[in-house]
């Protein structure tokens, strides 16, 4: 069978490292010239919006799929004449804007932040005496990794917002006062079955994913499967979503939805029975789903900007190193290790260790 | 980095998916055109002598290794002019010729069946005479997965015996009524650092390997760890060596060694932290080693042929289906499946739902 992934960053590399297994062949659209997943299979250098280049991937592959979220829209339509796209358009179409998707949650009854769409300053005014400060403002579509928000805490900060993001289209959301950060990875095949993996603690530095720790069995467990099912039902959904969550007293909020493979889920190449990678292919593909179990206790530590002295990480039990070969630039993610232990103290301990390495 | 290996087959392959996340690029030399690893590497395609293929490939890279030990001494020779390869030649001289192999095993008094080299029909009828029947006549090179060898139980399997192996170079072992079979993979590194994988228990099907097993701790493993020691001091090994042993009365008798990773340790991709892949590629980047440990109990089953009905294997909790991508041919390595489980009673249960699946 042959892949083709719109975008050829390092979740394609991840992917082209599962599938290769399951017999998959890769197919990678990507403009970037040094697209680090390119090595792994064919590379069509060509922008997303190039339809002979869409033509030639929808020739090569057996079916599309794309590693984020901002693919055009027509982009999917127009291959979906040629060849199965998954997920479907409607999930993309609703995953990439924060206003689509906070309705869905609403229409579903998950619970979310109070949010409203904003189009203009005026808006924005309104909002916020409606819905208070703090309160954060975020365009609604293309923002990643913290980019594209601004967190309004006193009247000044309200005056200008609009036009400091740009005078684009964004949503206000009231600022949620959360103990914890939350995901679920879930997968979802053709065949409608549905595995969900353990829900992962994810700790943020300036807005960026730091860490994810995947260990105990969490309280709120079921009832984010409960909500993360109601979405993926409702969207049809084939592959893996990735679903955030800010934990509040008494239960979660929907944050957002990423209809892909997902940083905090990067752990279950070694912590799980079957990596999202390999889940996604395989729901993709029409294969039955691969085992979600939990091997053992993990984390995963993002390398952003650089990845620390190699050899010192590499010379860490249970630590596994994970480079995309990408060029070291201020606030890119570059690479990340995932610790795998058989007990939470160990796992702490070599985070820390790690940490102290990332500061240098 | 950039890593050179001579061949791309499903070892090629399978180092190339694991030296990814160590941040590595392939280039594979190989003259089929449709070698399995290409597709995860820049692929020259050309003969193993070819010069012009071979100074490409030396400058593309920054290391070399190999997949098979029957790369032509003049290759590694010619190679080792332009860049470092490893394991070093001198290993690879002794290990593709059983003669060789055989008399480093004697001289460093690791216990290996009777031997004589034979260069004639006389040789071999005075070897007879010397080792008595049953014996196994086998070349000296070039054999693989029980080719190039012939058991002679009784006076007139010998009549022929140096011709039917179409008169080149062999030598003549006494028969080993073994109990089982063992295979240690041992790594060392250029800081002169070893470390070994448990010892698997390997079952072979007319001379093919069809089942290894990696589960409780083997009584002889300290014996076998002291003789691959031996031999890696020895030749100033760098990478992974593989070495099969019988399992006789009291100890092991040394049958063979491979210059490389190996197919009884194909179970370490899921099995051990570390997999014999990722290790290969540390030892000969100058990287630390990474740790050998068991996780769980495994088992390693072969798809030779073909590949049992994909749905069925992915079906099943705890197995792992590898798909090299290969042509199905009878008596071809296309694929195998790791079962990795925390117990050996599930364990056996599932190897039996595997087998049943092979058989079809
Ligand atoms: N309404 C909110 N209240 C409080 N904190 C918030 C809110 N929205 C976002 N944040 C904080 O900012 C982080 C990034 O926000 P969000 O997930 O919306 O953006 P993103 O750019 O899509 O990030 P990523 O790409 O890392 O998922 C959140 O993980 C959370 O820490
Ligand atoms: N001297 C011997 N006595 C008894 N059985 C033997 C002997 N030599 C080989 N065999 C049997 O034949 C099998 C294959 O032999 P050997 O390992 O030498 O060949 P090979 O072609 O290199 O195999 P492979 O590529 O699978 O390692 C052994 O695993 C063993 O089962
Ligand atoms: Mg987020
Ligand atoms: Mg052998």
């Amino acid at each position: 069978m042959k892949v083709g992934v719109i975008g050829g960053g390092q979740l394609g590399q991840m992917l082209a490292q599962a599938g290769t297994s399951l017999g998959m062949k890769f197919s990678f659209l990507d403009p970037a010239k040094d697209a680090c997943a390119a090595s792994l299979g064919q590379h069509i250098c060509a922008n997303y919006d190039d339809k002979q280049a869409l033509r030639q991937l929808a020739e090569e592959v057996d079916v599309v799929t794309f590693e984020f979220e901002s693919v055009p829209a027509e982009t999917v339509a127009f291959l979906s004449d040629f060849v199965p796209v998954y997920p479907n358009a409607e999930s993309l179409r609703i995953a990439r804007d924060r206003w689509f998707e906070k309705s869905l949650f609403k229409s579903l009854a998950i619970p979310t932040p109070e949010f409203a769409n904003i189009e203009s300053q005026q808006d924005l005014e309104q909002a916020v005496a409606e819905i208070g400060l703090p309160a954060v403002l975020k365009t609604r579509t293309l923002g990643y990794d913290g980019k594209g928000q601004k967190v309004l805490k006193q009247p000044s900060d309200v005056s200008n917002a609009f036009a400091e993001l740009g005078n684009v289209p964004c949503i206000l959301e009231g600022f949620v006062n959360f103990s914890g950060e939350v995901s679920l990875i879930a997968v979802r095949g053709q065949d409608k079955v549905i595995r969900f993996y353990p829900l992962v603690h994810n700790q943020h530095n300036q807005g960026i994913l730091h860490l994810s720790i995947a260990s105990e069995q969490h309280p709120m467990q079921g009832l984010a499967e409960s909500y993360v099912a109601k979405v993926l039902e409702k969207l049809d959904y084939v592959g893996v979503l990735a679903f955030e969550f800010f934990e509040v007293e008494n239960g979660l909020k929907a944050n957002e939805i990423a209809p892909r493979v997902h940083n905090s889920g990067h752990w279950t190449i070694e912590g799980s029975v079957a990596s999202q990678f390999e889940n996604h292919l395989r729901a993709i593909a029409g294969l039955p789903l691969g085992s979600t179990h939990k091997r053992g206790e993990s984390a995963m530590l993002n390398f952003i900007g650089s990845i620390p002295a190699k050899d010192q990480i590499l010379s860490i039990e249970n630590c596994h190193l994970h480079d995309y070969s990408k060029a070291f630039k201020a606030g890119r993610k570059v690479g990340h290790a995932t610790i795998n232990c058989n007990n939470i103290n160990d796992l702490k301990q070599i985070v820390s260790h790690v940490e102290t390495l990332i500061k240098g």
